[in-house]
């Protein structure tokens, strides 16, 4: 049974140069007064949900217990595609069906999945969306009455076994090599890969291999001198590769899809 | 009579890197605690009051009635100019006086306007206003007392007949033609016209020209392949010209004041 | 004795196209849930604590007494640097301490300087924080106990004599000069110093000197035409160098660091 909290997250690929973000905030203040509305990011790469994903798996713990998470970056918005809802760990996610929530459920075993009824949608005052942002005229009033406890998930959703696989492979494990991609690139040039520290557990003095470079792993950006590389596990738990003091993705000519692995550091005996 | 739903949304032409915005919400909160505060955009071209207008025109009405909408774009600061206030349909805005409501004003004939008396707002806390930021310094309190129910607009207003016009014509109509232009450039590159969709309903087989153009209206993108020009009403009710998965501004080299017109596909009998 | 209104601004250089800001105030409201937050700006040049403190010093008297700062810029996470804690007029600011809260510091004598100690944060969830992301694992939980009232500042600080020294010198006061330099650049190009006005009093008809330009100093934009070059005492009481309905930093080739003087105008007798 979902327990809103009263929060909702979104996410999207909108920027924040127009006012479709407001206007989704509007629409959800509309239907629920005492929602209350955090911003993940609405910087995702444009029609690209693999990044919406990463980032939602990695972030929404951090939420309280009954939050309402939406994502939208919606390629295929006004087509026959299925909106996807999840419920994880207390957490409720809304999501085009695209790939989109492919990180987060594959997350664990307790992941309930449905997809959107919209014929059970009455009274949410979905009477005739738009072709082009269902963000606005589906996502925010869903998302609206989901937090405000004025629908439960298993009555607007068909159950469903499975969803749309993600559009990035997942990080794969060989015995002595984690290989995957840069995900992403942040605010501060950092590459941001799908290596996430659990795979390379067995591993021993891991190091990162990306283009030329070979980097042992340490602790933080401290570590090394302003203007060196630098390979950690970030405060999200997976492998980033840095520059102390600078933007990685300029000085070391690497973007996203770039492969990297971390191997072992010593030969095994 | 005013009844606010204590939910203030704001518009400018600020940008988020500096804190004026958040200076502004400081302000509101200081005046009134309780009030709600939603970012419509703050990305409007800079000392360009149209496009804020025209953003507005087309989102106020997905907020709930009793909003205060405050609009700040305004290249006369601290000049003689005045401040507008409007109240439609429930809802009452706040921007310069410099042709930024025009096209909310436009819409209907049950508008009320006034001009902010500057006599009349004592207790606000506006004893001596900078001269270059009235977002701040008036605009900010104001919005407060209005949203908290202290004041009423018809306290602090002063009746007018009409304000300042548009910067921008709006789309004129003859019997076989809907000519307007490009208004604004949205977050994809997609090209966003002043041509709304009821403007239109006398057209057969509607064909929208621009450029070198002659595209047929859409409902949503994924009508045409990723790469193709498209033309559709979009979800704000105007004529947009899009490229699936792509940046029409960039590919079709049109940009902000291009002229758009809308005619008859086939020729009439 | 610290009266919270249960208010938290939020100022870094993390941008807003990653979910760091956004997974900071979901720890905030995990721990309080009732807490309002405000976006100061996450835009402060990467690595460069000197323009958030700048900002923060003249933007904090906007917010209602009782609201908690949070400024994280924070080159040196995860190595040795303490976190600086500061109550000021009723006002408390928590940053890492590395010169980022000169600027408030100085501003009076009332002010009260602690280090958090971290050994006093049990219950706050605080068990493990990252190397990398303080501004999540301890500036968050601990910006939302304080505001909620959950533990008083003097409860979790160890008293401090003084905090680590600005990086940037604050401007000179001679008998016919003052002397100061551009600390930031602003969303419309204008070229704000860190020469407040109350510095400039002693002068007569005083006159902007920065670059080859001289400028008599103005009241506001429109003192001359657009297109001309402007200096004024902007709404923070800082010597402001801009160009009407232009851009100061493209067309003045002005930035960062350039040396500004504030001189008599005419010859005293």
């Amino acid at each position: 049974m979902f327990k809103p909290s009263g929060l909702i997250t979104l996410t999207s690929d909108f920027g924040l140069r127009d006012p479709f973000v407001g206007v989704m905030k509007g629409r959800i203040l509309d239907v629920a007064p005492a929602v209350r509305i955090v911003d993940l990011t609405h910087d995702i790469v444009a029609h690209w949900p693999a990044e919406a994903g990463f980032w939602l798996r990695r972030s929404f713990k951090y939420f309280p217990s009954g939050t309402v998470h939406v994502a939208v970056v919606d390629p295929g918005v006004g087509t026959a595609r299925d909106i996807a809802m999840v419920m994880l760990d207390g957490h409720v996610f809304l999501a085009p069906d695209n790939g989109l929530l492919a990180e987060v459920v594959s997350l664990q075993s307790g992941v309930r999945l449905w997809h959107l009824d919209m014929t059970r949608l009455d009274g949410l005052g979905i009477d005739r969306p738009s072709a082009t942002f269902h963000g606005r005229d589906i996502f925010a009033p869903v998302a609206a009455a989901l937090a405000s406890d004025r629908i439960k998930p298993e009555v607007i959703g068909r159950h469903v076994a499975a969803l749309i696989p993600g559009w990035v492979d997942e990080a794969t494990v060989t015995e002595q090599r984690v290989s995957g991609v840069v995900i992403t690139i942040d605010h501060f040039g950092n590459l941001i890969t799908n290596i996430d520290r659990r795979l390379c557990e067995r591993l021993i003095d891991p190091v990162v291999h990306a283009g030329k470079l070979s980097l042992p792993l340490r602790r933080t950006y401290g570590d090394v001198r302003p203007g060196d590389p630098i390979a950690l596990f970030n405060s999200f738990g997976v492998v980033e590769i840095a520059v102390a003091e600078g933007r990685a993705a300029e000085s070391l000519g690497l973007s996203r899809g770039a492969p990297v692995s971390v191997r072992d550091g010593v030969r095994r005996s």
